[in-house]
């Protein structure tokens, strides 16, 4: 955690800011290791060019903070405590003035960023979500062991789901068993809604799980994942239900192809957009570009979708220890409805798959 | 919806707000009907004092918005549109200038708020979040058979919770087979997360859900809620595994004929803190006091925490129309956790509770 506040802290050398003040959950998780959502009520870390940060949380989660590792100071908060004097006054004590701040654009309301414009009313306001998306763009092991146990169970979920598939049942039915699985073991959250779609709906890109029964030549699509200490996997597996025919089984060749050749082109040094456009070729040699409306895969950690955005526009260059999705789909309404997605770390040399389902047409 | 328009318009008139541009999902569907989670795209409901109104949203789901019975302008988007562009063009052909608007502070983001400031660099922004959460106070006969709906099937995830009780089974097994169950009636969301507490973890006030076993001599509290068509119920029930011991059934009792008390003085013209004040008094005089932390209830609708506030300095009037929950609690560490928690419905001379599950304590 201290590594991560000191890169921060480079950053905002480079770039003249006085402080930092974050309080979104993801970030403040990332940056001090306590996983807290406490909604209204004043969460935030404030990181400085050399002094040392401090952490604002409520007064009763205190001592959650100090055992989730941070070492700096805590200010705790009560619901009669006027947290903004508190905060400005640990400011105050570690910075001569604030011309610049960094806080989260996209995060902070506007109720807070009139307080942060009360206390520094000199001061300009610059976002500093682009850095830390930055900064959380390579994994470090201790993120990996969550992230590949969190795999671990979207394979497990998946695999649940196959084997829940019977002529009459809904999707709400399935979806339900898989979550009862999962919980059994211990799970708590998923990373979104989970999606179990069948036949019509899965070939509608804005299908939503509900009481349509799977029936005898559908596919049936799966797309879920699971919250492990804190970071998340997303899966995705479309498999047959019965004898398909002959157009789902091209198209999910054709998907199957695409993902293979999108995820043997990624190694360190790739640009996000060869590996999107990998993929989007093969669909599009096949005669189903207009069918693939979506980008090829985006980040996964702390959140659900983070950086690095998998679009054909995207120049990043890939490098070791970034974990993505690889999600190529093709919708055909009235036809099908096909997406494979693993999730993938980039190693020295290539990859390794984190999911393991198999991918090879299921026919159940 | 033209009528909760229309009190939107009247009220900006009133304070001289040329126009209100609303973007958080609650509030786009109170005003609309239609609902909406488009993320990080733009979504959002212009009103003016006189001008009509229109709705900002993607491309992709004007039909939605326009079968969800929105009679006026739509403004589709696409991904390489700028919809703040468009959103100015809509207010510049409505409206002469804007002196003042209306946004939500608490809702909206910098990002936003930047654009809003942008477009309207003279303006003054308030707040309309507070006019809002007044109009959404009293709840008409659509809400209310919408509210009715999600109650019964709380009171149906109760009844599953308490039959799933076993020695040996986990929080999380049961909670997860309510949770099925209410998947298979077609439930699609819960109005949060899913709450089963034993013992101990039921005596904390941050108890969450994990793998404690029930066993006999233990309390089990369930708190939970289902959403119906957007409009969300909030259930509270303890029940007894087996014998409980007598300071356990005393504090029963207690939670019990404070929640009655409360229930016994609601009608149109009492103040909210009165209400509060029944409860408390109750388990303040049995020598509680110190072990009812929380407000007494909370509204609820569209959201499963709105107005109005049952605490003890709420002296807003009560209502008829009027939904609220009402849910004393006592939580004495290594000895018990009792909450009763009921939905009502202010009425003209008292109230209908809508949730229903037995509280006279359950021994399973």
């Amino acid at each position: 955690m201290e590594h991560r506040i000191k890169q921060l802290s480079r950053w905002m050398k480079d770039h003249q800011v006085d402080v930092c003040f974050l309080t979104s959950p993801d970030n403040v998780f990332y940056l001090s290791g306590f996983l807290s959502e406490p909604h209204e009520r004043l969460l935030g870390i404030a990181v400085f060019q050399d002094a040392e940060p401090f952490l604002v949380c409520p007064g009763m989660e205190v001592n959650d903070a100090r055992n989730a590792g941070w070492k700096f100071e805590i200010i705790g908060h009560s619901d009669t405590d006027r947290p903004w004097e508190l905060v400005n006054r640990a400011i105050q004590s570690r910075v001569e003035s604030v011309h610049k701040a960094g806080i989260e654009k996209e995060h902070m309301n506007v109720i807070r960023y009139e307080e942060m414009v009360r206390l520094f009313p000199h001061a300009e306001f610059v976002s500093a979500e682009e850095k830390l998306r930055l900064l959380r763009l390579k994994k470090d092991d201790q993120e990996l062991a969550k992230i590949r146990e969190a795999c671990e169970l979207a394979d497990f979920a998946i695999e649940t789901g196959v084997q829940e598939i019977r002529e009459g049942k809904t999707e709400l039915e399935i979806l339900a068993a898989i979550e009862y699985a999962l919980k059994k073991k211990g799970v708590l959250e998923m990373s979104f809604s989970t999606m179990v779609l069948t036949g019509k709906n899965a070939a509608s890109p804005h299908g939503t799980p509900g009481l349509t029964k799977v029936s005898k030549g559908d596919l049936v699509l799966f797309d879920l994942g699971v919250v492990v200490d804190g970071y998340c996997s997303d899966i995705t597996r479309t498999v047959a239900f019965g004898d398909i025919g002959e157009e789902q089984k091209k198209i999910y060749q054709t998907v199957l192809d695409a993902q293979l050749e999108a995820l043997k082109s990624i190694r360190p040094g790739t640009a996000c957009s060869e590996v999107d456009l990998a993929a989007r070729n093969k669909i599009a040699s096949a005669g189903y570009g207009e069918f693939f409306p979506h980008r090829l895969g985006h980040g996964l950690g702390i959140s659900v979708h983070e950086f690095p955005s998998i679009t054909s526009e995207n120049s990043l260059t890939i490098e070791e220890g970034m974990v993505f999705t690889v999600e190529p789909g093709i919708y055909v309404p009235g036809v099908a409805g096909v997406r494979i997605e693993d999730d993938v770390l980039v190693t020295k040399s290539g990859i390794e798959i984190l999911t393991k389902y198999p991918k090879e047409l299921v026919i159940v």
